[in-house]
């Protein structure tokens, strides 16, 4: 059985190229990669509000709708989440996350 | 075997208690809930741009994490990355994504 | 002659209580403060997108969008623009603008 | 007597060029568009937090922050705060901001 991200990666993948009228992905792949990045920017900001809200049943909500809008711009830059995974494991690997502590960031 | 994000998400599971001096995860938590939800926004953001420059290699560090700090976010919740997936489900189920679609966003 | 942020910032408080049928100020008030803070992020967002694609037509749009509904939101919290004036006044006394680079952010 | 953000404006085009060592804004600067853009997308964050915290002495610290990264973006691009006024200043013109209302969003 596969998992429930496989299953939505693959019918992402599967509408990006479906008629825009009809699927969602569609119109919001043929708007291009900026709208694309600009929804996953807005899906955080709800989520960050509803964490700080304490709001749990919207933020498991804006929790998918960001999971959903990251899988669509990863497929519009011919990324896949399993290439997200390969990350992790690899920072795992390095240190078991001792890696991301030690990471420049600013 | 177990896939990667549950393995990322045992492991901030069993870090959140530990010595804030040891793990990032830990003194992550320990500055609280704003923090942890800052750091959301702040990795979405860094992805957004990383997505408008076409960077795929930047793009699959900030995926990475932005899919960790949500992971510690849902944990600080009370929440898992079931719960998400439980929605994915719950919305395709419905139609097929097209819920998505109608749902109302602003 | 007044400044046209302080035109802005009047206009704002006088349609805040007017009627959210034909005001975009108090429909957005009246959705409460998290509609409002969410669209200062999106317009954050929107903004960082125009600036990546040095787009400046765009960037002048999602600069008066964020500084609108900046000034929505301080007026929301019962803040003015004149408390941003005088804490970047503050800053600029106590050491020229080092005070910012100073300041502690993570 | 000049605006305090004209002022905040000249002393960030004056020191643009400064030395990295001892100046924020040539710092930044130097760091190139994306930083800077980086910068204005997390101090929006942090001023969403603040604000649904309501968190008034928070929000005008974010919200100096915010405006001073925004007129650091502005001079990367050669844009300036006055470019921001007379947008707002022809949106009001058109309509008293019903523009605003009006503009296709998404």
């Amino acid at each position: 059985m596969r998992d429930s991200l496989d299953r939505l990666e693959q019918t992402i993948k599967d509408r990006r190229t479906a008629d825009p009228g009809s699927s969602y992905v569609a119109k919001l792949t043929a708007r291009g990669r900026a709208k694309i990045a600009q929804k996953v920017g807005e899906e955080a900001v709800e989520l960050v509000i509803a964490a700080i809200a304490d709001d749990k049943a919207e933020a498991v909500k804006e929790g998918a709708d960001l999971l959903f809008h990251l899988t669509v711009l990863l497929a519009d830059m011919g990324l896949s989440l399993d290439d997200i995974r390969a990350e992790l494991d690899r920072r795992e690997g390095v240190s078991g996350l001792a890696e991301k502590a030690s990471r420049p960031k600013e």
